[in-house]
């Protein structure tokens, strides 16, 4: 135990603080969190958690047109997507409520208000309540998060011009929006949108959408969205926002080809979501005058996400070079518990060096990346054309979700499994998936990639028949030339 | 090469037959497949497969009482469950077709009649387009799978008396719908029944339904079909039947106690489903005469599935002592293929020792079970009563979805995963899921298991935010007594 008044201290209550607050909390530690707002962050409160309810309830809005073919006949004309909003909310308060009783339960002091680093171990905080408290730590960890990037131009006012914060926050729809970025949160709001009847179109700026995946998995998606009628200008650029003079005049926006030096068209819109990165939450916090590296506002940090102020340490959405995915934050925070708790004399019965303690810092060939619009989107590893840059050999095998008998059962056969494997040794290098339940049959690789397991242990496996998941079954056959149903 | 017309000949073409013929093609045998109806068998045709489509539909109607929330208005006057129906239909009949397919694309015959063994090697045929067929083969499975089992006062009239295969063809609903037997089968049409406003009643003889599934996955089921209005009657009895003087009249079921000797109840439905199990098809192939041990018209075999006829196999349902699922059946089916190719010196290139080859029989430990009703219930390894009662130790640890995000998110948050460990070495025993997607997330246990990974494996493992699979992480994590969000 320190002589400080805590042990470890979180800046930032989101799923880096809170997740690995509770982890230093069972190892032994006093740990407090500093939130400013609700702990959950981001991610459960204006991200992943109320996107999700929002997309599940697309979904079940787009399976009424096929209920339709049965005869049944669906009057929207009063429906409200305001409620659909306030469920959306009720989950995330749910969640957020739930994670303030895991702090309590797991003696985790939860303080609320701004903190501002004083010392690497002394921090002053603005409490909400009002005044301010110093406390000291053995240990800091920033955990602050980000926020929604602004582009010149189309600042967020949150009511036309929305971030992802303002669409998810969003009671009455847009007649039509334009999303500027075609990654993960710009496709994942186009498909709800679009389920709702809101007329979508997605501007990207790069030569396809969700250029950071797998890019046959990018295409499946594509070619879906656009049959349910979603519009994509690839490869351009949102040169300007015009926005009228009044609330009620449409927005216009002034488009042109990426590498040009002006717009050529223009696209009216209702409401605008631009969804194009984060930026990282690490002004007034101090951070600079402790001497702590920053690069463009991201933190630079060492082994056990320690920066360059000693004992302090930094993970999520702040960290450079690691991608800002809640998992990603959980883990990195893990990995810091687990180290000051070593530190500090404590180690966890039962907890082998193989556990995440040991781990300096997150393996990033481990790391899931998931897209929940429909269909799914997941994977890991490198991408072919990264390893094709990289001049890495790499055999790719996929297996296509039309044979696989649950999703034609479904209707949900598009998409495929597949699977990057080194020629020499026959290792698993990355694998990606689009299609039903893709970010739930990306785990079952990754196990067998984490656990150095080959393509062979996974189809000797029985898999369940019918279940979506013998599509990677038949992915890892296809790996040996030998898919029973292609 | 052997000198008989083939060198491996399947009698019956479903998960078993048609798997194993394409596996044993691909290692270089002349192959054929004798199939009296269609390729795809009971599963794909009659089983499986339309029920999965149908278990679909229902869900999407189901989902239709949760819009109404949202102020959508459904009208159900024009629906037409006779669409749904043909939906079904349809989909089994394009997989039978891909399965038509896919024997000619890897050059296996199919052979349209019934077969008799004339001799271990001889095998007549009684084409379906006229007249006999005598071929010779090396080797010859029997794979002629099952049919539901009748009771006694209970006949199938496949019109109020149905099968699972008379459940599947109706074309129109029952009002009132009675189920003997509370197993996968006559749950899954509770739910179907149920989604589509049929009144269902499920009459289950053992104390609990789901009788072959773990105990608390069976009272989550339990109780959410009591929620959505299903009655069930355990521990109870059916007596008799009494059909009426007319088709229109009510059918009266005499129920009571389990233990009794007499009806103490009446039950009136408009149809009942008999689904309390499979009797094996092995009547009229001339089996008895080649010698083959039956027992209770179940095939007794040895290693690699042979027969006590030398030469003779048996997979599938018709296999005394292992579980009648396709996926165990196809299973069989590939390690006779491989077996008998390398009884005749061929072996796949790349094949590795520890794939099927090799292995003598399947590995009862690792095969999944799966109920596709909603919550879903999936599992492997033995219950903790079976363990209980030989006396085995083990350890049991749970975790529920509703401390999943996406669960909560998604307002499927009953349920939970649980891992059974041996205390002394960690290893994973058994594992069960009941919840949302349960039949797909039980693979990375499974594989877990089969690679004889420890919980660690798992929970070090980063899972994807906000995913279901996250209840996988966190079970793995209760073993050690640390779960995040418990």
């Amino acid at each position: 135990m320190s002589s400080y008044d805590f042990d470890l201290v979180f800046i930032g209550g989101g799923p880096g603080g809170y997740v690995a607050a509770i982890r230093a909390s069972q190892l032994g530690l006093r740990v407090a969190v500093v939130e400013k707002d609700k702990v959950g962050g981001v991610c459960l409160n204006i991200g992943c958690i109320p996107s999700k309810a929002l997309i599940d309830r697309a979904s079940k809005f787009n399976a009424l047109h096929e209920l339709v073919a049965y005869g049944v006949k669906a009057d929207l004309k009063a429906f409200d997507y305001g409620a659909v909003h306030s469920f959306s909310r009720k989950a995330a308060e749910k969640l957020s409520k739930g994670v303030e009783f895991l702090l309590k339960k797991n003696e985790v002091e939860t303080i609320s208000g701004t903190a501002r680093l004083i010392g690497a171990h002394e921090i002053s905080i603005n409490l909400n309540a009002g005044g301010e408290r110093r406390i000291s730590s053995f240990a800091v960890v920033v955990a602050t998060g980000s926020r929604p990037r602004e582009v010149p131009g189309f600042e967020f006012d949150e009511k036309r011009v929305l971030s992802s914060t303002g669409v998810l926050m969003l009671k009455k729809l847009p007649r039509r929006l334009a999303i500027l970025g075609a990654g993960a949160i710009g496709m994942e709001f186009a498909f709800i949108m679009n389920a709702f009847g809101v007329e979508v179109t997605v501007v990207e700026m790069l030569e396809r959408i969700l250029p950071m995946e797998d890019a046959a998995a990018a295409a499946v998606v594509g070619k879906a969205f656009e049959r349910r009628g979603v519009k994509f200008l690839v490869g351009t650029k949102a040169f300007a926002l015009d926005r009228g003079s009044t609330d009620g005049s449409p927005l216009v926006l002034s488009l042109g080809p990426a590498g040009s030096a002006s717009p050529d068209t223009r696209l009216e819109a209702d409401a605008v979501l631009v969804s194009i990165g984060r930026s990282p939450n690490t002004a007034g916090l101090g951070l600079e005058e402790l001497g702590v590296r920053l690069d463009r506002s991201f933190v630079e940090v060492g082994d056990f996400y320690e920066t360059s102020a000693f004992g302090l340490y930094a993970i999520g959405d702040i960290v450079k070079g690691e991608p800002q995915l809640a998992h990603v934050a959980s883990a990195q925070g893990e990995i810091v518990a687990e180290h000051v708790a070593s530190l500090l004399g404590k180690q966890a019965a039962g907890t082998d060096p193989r556990g995440s303690l040991g781990h300096r810092r997150v393996d990033l060939g481990l790391v899931p990346s998931a897209v929940y619009c429909e269909p799914q989107v997941a994977g890991f590893g490198s991408r072919e054309e990264v390893l094709k840059a990289s001049g890495v050999h790499f055999n790719s095998a996929s297996f296509p979700f039309r044979g696989v008998g649950k999703a034609v059962a479904i209707d949900e056969a598009e998409g495929f499994v597949k699977i990057l494997t080194d020629p020499a040794t026959g290792a698993i290098l990355s694998a990606f998936a689009v299609g039903p339940e893709a970010t739930e049959l990306i785990h079952e690789l990754l196990l067998a990639k984490s656990a150095e397991l080959l393509p062979q242990d996974i189809f000797s496996m029985i898999h369940a028949h019918p279940t979506l998941s013998e599509a990677v079954k038949e992915a890892a056959l296809s790996v040996e030339g030998r898919a029973i149903h292609t």
